[in-house]
Order: C-alpha cells, then sequence, then structure tokens
C-alpha cells in the first residue's frame, strides 16, 4: 500500500518534470500520474466486473496478462467517476502497453511510470539520461525494454507495444 | 552464393528430418525448402517489381525491413512459376516472420530455416533439442529468438511475429 503511495507520488512527480521539459501541459500530467493506477489494487474479477460495466471488450491477449487490465479499466473510471479529460483517459489507457500513435502525453506518462524516482531496475540510469535528451528515444528504450523482459519470460506480447515501437521508429527514421 | 546453396539444402535435409519426426508430408517439405529462398538473391528493387507484378501489398514494416520482402515474393514466384501448392506457398510467406495460426508445415519450414546443419549462433543447441522434442515449443522459442534479436538491434518487429508467439503460447497453456 505503502509502496503504490510512493509510486503515484514519484510518478506525478516525474510527469509534471517531463511536461515541463516537453511542453506538456503539467496539471494535465500530474493528473494522468495521479489516476493510472487507479484500478490497480482490483482483483481479476474485480477488473472483469468493470469491464462489464463500462463495455470493455477484451482481446485474446488482455484476457491473459491480467496486468493490462487496470489501464483499460483505469482509463474509464478517471473519465466517468474523476472526470477525467479525454486526453487524460487515453494516457491512462496506453500506459501499460504504449499505442501507435501515442500524443505527447501519452508518451509523458508512459515514461513517468517507468523512470519516477522509486524505481530501480538494470538499465534505468540510462533510461532517466535518455529521456532527457529525446522523449521518443526514451519510449523507444522503454518499449524495447518490455518487449525483451517479456520475451525473455515466456509472456504474451500485446501488438499494440509493436504498434507503439514500430511507430516512433519509423517516425524517427523519417 | 555458395552458401546460399548449402543453407537450402540444409533446410531441405532438416525439413524432411522434421516432416518424419512430426508426420508432415515429406515431398511439400521438400520442396517448401528447395524454394524458400528462391527470390532472395534479388535487390530491393527487383523486390518491388515483383510485389506489383504479384499485387502484393506491403505494410509499413514490409516497406522498411526489406528482408521480409523475400518471403512474400517467394510465396507468389513459388505458386505461379513454380506451380507450387497452396500449403507450400502458404509456409514460404511465412518462413521469416511466422504468422498467426501456423500449420504443421509453415513450423517445419520456420524451424528448418532456422536450424538447418549450416547454422552458428548462440543457443542454436537448446533450439535444435527443442525442436526434436517439442515443435511448438521450438517455434515459440525460434520466435522470441527473433523478437529479442530485432529488439536489441532497434530494428522493427513486425506484428505477424507477435501474433505467430502470442497464438502458439496461448495453445499451449489451453
Amino acid at each position: 500500500m505503502r509502496e503504490r503511495y510512493d509510486h503515484v507520488l514519484g510518478c506525478e512527480q516525474e510527469s509534471a518534470r517531463l511536461a515541463l521539459r516537453y511542453g506538456a501541459d503539467e496539471r494535465l500530467a500530474r493528473e494522468a500520474a495521479l489516476l493510472h493506477d487507479v484500478t490497480k489494487p482490483l482483483n481479476f474479477d474485480e477488473q472483469l466486473k468493470l469491464c462489464q460495466k463500462y463495455g470493455i471488450i477484451l482481446d485474446t491477449v488482455e484476457k491473459n496478462e491480467r496486468k493490462l487490465l487496470h489501464a483499460l479499466t483505469g482509463a474509464c473510471v478517471a473519465g466517468k467517476v474523476y472526470d477525467a479529460c479525454a486526453e487524460v483517459c487515453r494516457a491512462i489507457r496506453s500506459h501499460t502497453t504504449g499505442d501507435a500513435d501515442m500524443a505527447l502525453l501519452d508518451k509523458i506518462l508512459y515514461l513517468a511510470d517507468y523512470i519516477e524516482p522509486t524505481r530501480n531496475f538494470p538499465g534505468l540510469s540510462e533510461l532517466r539520461e535518455e529521456a532527457e535528451r529525446d522523449l521518443d528515444g526514451a519510449v523507444i528504450m522503454g518499449l524495447t525494454m518490455s518487449v525483451r523482459e517479456l520475451a525473455e519470460s515466456g509472456r504474451l506480447v500485446h501488438p499494440r507495444t509493436i504498434d507503439a515501437r514500430n511507430s516512433l521508429i519509423l517516425r524517427k527514421e523519417t
């Protein structure tokens, strides 16, 4: 419980910092971060009830990688219960997998969640350096780390993660 | 030139062996292997001309990862020029990326291409052992190696590779 609290506040702080660094709306960046894990404490049955309530249709990967559900349900709860705007809901929806054509706020929340001060994993300092230097480069790096980790641990990779990575790489090249 | 020749004959040998091991048609397995790289010597412009000739519509990843084209053009040339049947063409089409719902022959060619006797890379002996033990397990292992290698080298990952890996993992779990 304490860890989640620290993570969310760390994410808010990092999200605000990145918003200032890359010219996004700081208030929305804070709001997205504060709400991004709002449904994370719920168990699988509770997640499924929220999916039913909000008409969320799960694909095969989402049905089998339960960690993905809180991003989908969190986006709906943020919008319906906390009256968050479409930009914030969209950023929350894509914060775990990424998505094709990520908006600035999506990228900021995705990265803030990855590199906020309480995080600790191999490669984190390189990711933080890249986040300071190049937002898209850092999101690509984060997506690549996710893909490698999922592949190495035998888990499913959501197609949105691949679409996100491919589209950012292609946009950098052109 | 010599290397490609040895690779194709090695692939034929391995494909026939896997066909016997897993109850596929040996003749089709040999044919698919002999034809799988039929358009690989062509350059990018020649590949594009074949795409135009056979009405192959390339997606964004295929347009940017040129290595993927020979599987698509190879499948058409195998069918139109060498009169290969649909099963063989399908196996050739998916031999580089894999595909969702791979048929037995698709899996055999995919693996034969990966582990034929002239190959040499880290992890090959484990992959060969798994190919002897469990065809689906070995295809998942090969797809995972590809995803990791592409991710590590900053290259695009085709969504078909992810679909192939996800669908085989899910089928194993159920």
